[in-house]
């Protein structure tokens, strides 16, 4: 402990000082614990927005917050990898990695969220298997991870509990936007999640929480540094946000679409960019050196059966059908069908991953609040994906519903998210920076 | 009102904007009411320290503040005249100059607060009058000013509440020293007490809140600023506060020697600020347009006994044994004496008055805490000033005690603010500036 006052401390901060690890233990640490009181920490929280923090200041206030409640002890496993997406829609990017990486011979044991507003969760796209369970009792979580390598459970620990009061704190003090406090809030998560080897996916653009490119690549800087003066092994892929990814978003659909991935027959976006954050993974854990060579093992447990194999023992082990990996036709997808068609011809300039998420939340497949049920079977299939030509008529998004349940909505807003143009747009790469 | 959020407000501060009116009722407005969390006003608070305010939102979140309360209403007055002082020690000028107001045709209706701390409070000296009362009904205290020009009572209205909740806010999130919310806080009382005229006593150095001339001069000129966009005839005044103003600190001792002020055989500095300020309450008020006429009038009223009338028709009116100021050894003074002499021979270089005040409190004279009695009889006499020489063993103070009570650690504090040099020392002057 310091033997400063917490007025002190937000002077420090005030001031431009820099914070030791026992101040911010004080300051952050108090308020976890209910000894520091919300309007002191607000006052600091837009000190530190508007003078920032240091690197080394950065890092400790993310151990701080990492230690401020349960974490996940994953020290009798070898290998031990994770997996974090700054979020986005359509992202079904861990129901193929996370296989892909246990057929790689490394250990994930993962908490997982479910989806809330525009973005899913990957809880919710695994329960499109029935009877799959998103609980397991800690010595099966750790034993499954051991013997399959892949296990993977909804947030039952309290990890890192400093990061929700601290974010529900800055969503009503506009303190949102701090490049410190967004990277020390996502890396408090991970670190408290155990994994000794973590790939971070940030996405950048309009469906993004990082719009721009240099904000995003700030942002992976500063969540790699926190990692590796943490002790950990990390590594970032920037990837473009502004369309979604693949074709399909809504949960069966999305789980559809990763076991064609699976089976090597997926859409080439997210094909490349599961194989490009494994073979990052790869080198960041120093299983392997040449990035030429992290690839093609990564690209190889897409077409080897490996990967898939890996998903139907997970789905099994936790309880679920594992048969409809091999027979994916089975999972619940809504019979309802509606296409948006283009207005007229012309080349596709933009689609709006938001609008695109924001379809399938009214359809009925996310939640608008905590505890929301949500229809596994309804979603936006993007058929055609910006860049390319267009005829009056084409169908550019089909629409999976339930007995029109939201329907009109939804296609209001995916509707006005459809750029046309005469010429052909840039369209961004999907794969946009690495930082390590 | 506005259309926007609490967050959206915070945000325009963070990011250097200029708050209009409705907004900062938005704000303040809905802090007082309860409407708004302690939480979001911190945030805020920060902001404004680190981003500051400009003139206008400054004159516009005073006059919030000053609208969040009761308010006096002295519109069936004449000229009516208020005075603050920064606060010091040993600052007897209420007691004196109110007086000289009221001789001067002028207005004087006032409510005072008491002391707390090393600071003394002018309702606690005129409780050194037997009887006297300082609560009266509002119709009373108006007829009384009408009557007499003077009429001093406790606080008893909550004027401008706010300002009571933002402070207790800022002292515990480090967002005290900034100028706009100090001068806000000054000025929003002074509004909410309804003088037309109003002249500041802005104290500087070691003994005020105000350490540096600078900083002094800065605070005069946005006080200055806020009351005249808001109607009010303002000027300051910047005084020395380094020393104690004087000789006298402590209750009835304070009393004996604004009595004889009033009769023109008070000391010389007390004598200066007391005809400084009554000139520049003339000339504010549009009562005088020569400076040097104005000076000469107020000093008059020392001089002719109109002040010293004005004094005794008050404690009398409000129930005091008014026949103690033409009879000030009738006042109850402890009677226990004890002195503190130059340890060595030298000019004294300086006399600490934050020291003098801290002493006093530790006589009995004051209180460490609201609800404290007070021993009107306790003080300390500052013999010799800064600037003197003395020999070995010369009285530089004389202490006024009760049994001995608290005398060992008043000789204590006073004996560290003691500084002697070989060489004659620079003196500042009393009137530092002027600001109008």
């Amino acid at each position: 402990m310091t033997n400063q006052s917490i007025p002190d401390l937000i002077a420090k901060k005030r001031a431009g000082g820099e914070h030791t690890r026992a101040e911010l233990e004080q300051l952050i640490g108090g308020y976890t614990r209910g000894e520091v009181p919300d309007y002191q920490v607000s006052a600091w929280l837009m000190a530190v927005f508007l003078n920032g923090m240091a690197p080394q200041e950065t890092a400790d206030l993310t151990l701080v917050m990492a230690e401020s409640g349960e974490q996940l002890d994953l020290s009798s496993l070898h290998n031990t990898v994770d997996k974090h997406s700054t979020g986005g829609v359509g992202d079904k990017t861990s129901l193929i990695l996370t296989p892909m990486l246990a057929a790689l011979g490394l250990t994930v044991a993962k908490m997982s969220g479910r989806g809330l507003a525009h973005t899913g969760g990957t809880i919710d796209k695994l329960e499109s298997f029935p009877g799959w369970n998103p609980e397991l009792p800690e010595d099966r979580f750790i034993a499954q991870a051991r013997e399959i390598g892949l296990s993977l459970v909804g947030q039952s620990k309290d990890l890192a509990p400093a990061d929700g009061m601290l974010y529900a704190l800055r969503d009503v003090t506009a303190t949102v936007e701090s490049l410190p406090l967004i990277a020390s809030s996502i890396m408090s998560k991970k670190l408290a999640s155990g994994a000794q080897t973590i790939v971070l996916d940030v996405k950048s653009g309009a469906g993004a929480f990082m719009k721009t490119l240099d904000d995003s690549r700030n942002l992976a800087r500063a969540m790699v540094d926190i990692g590796n003066r943490a002790g950990r092994n990390v590594r970032a892929v920037l990837t473009d946000m502004d369309t979604p990814l693949g074709h399909m978003a809504g949960n069966s659909l999305e789980v559809q679409e990763a076991i064609a991935t699976l089976n090597g027959t997926g859409p080439a976006d997210l094909q490349e960019l599961c194989v490009t954050l494994a073979a990052e993974v790869l080198l960041a854990a120093g299983q392997e050196t040449d990035p030429a060579r992290a690839r093609e093992r990564a690209e190889a447990t897409l077409h080897d059966g490996s990967a898939l194999a890996k998903l139907e023992a997970f789905v099994t082990a936790q309880g679920g059908d594992g048969s409809l990996v091999r027979h994916p036709a089975g999972l619940d997808v809504a019979p309802g069908r509606a296409e948006i068609t283009a207005s007229a011809g012309g080349y596709i300039a933009g689609l709006d991953a938001l609008s695109v998420g924001r379809a399938v939340l009214a359809l009925g497949g996310g939640r608008e609040r905590k505890g929301d049920p949500v229809d596994v079977g309804v979603g936006v299939e993007t058929v055609r994906k910006p860049g390319e030509r267009v005829v009056e008529g084409d169908v550019i998004y089909r629409l999976y519903h339930r007995d029109g349940r939201g329907l009109e909505r939804a296609q209001e807003l995916l509707q006005g998210g459809i750029e046309l143009s005469n010429t052909p747009p840039d369209v961004k790469p999907l794969i946009l920076d690495r930082v390590q």
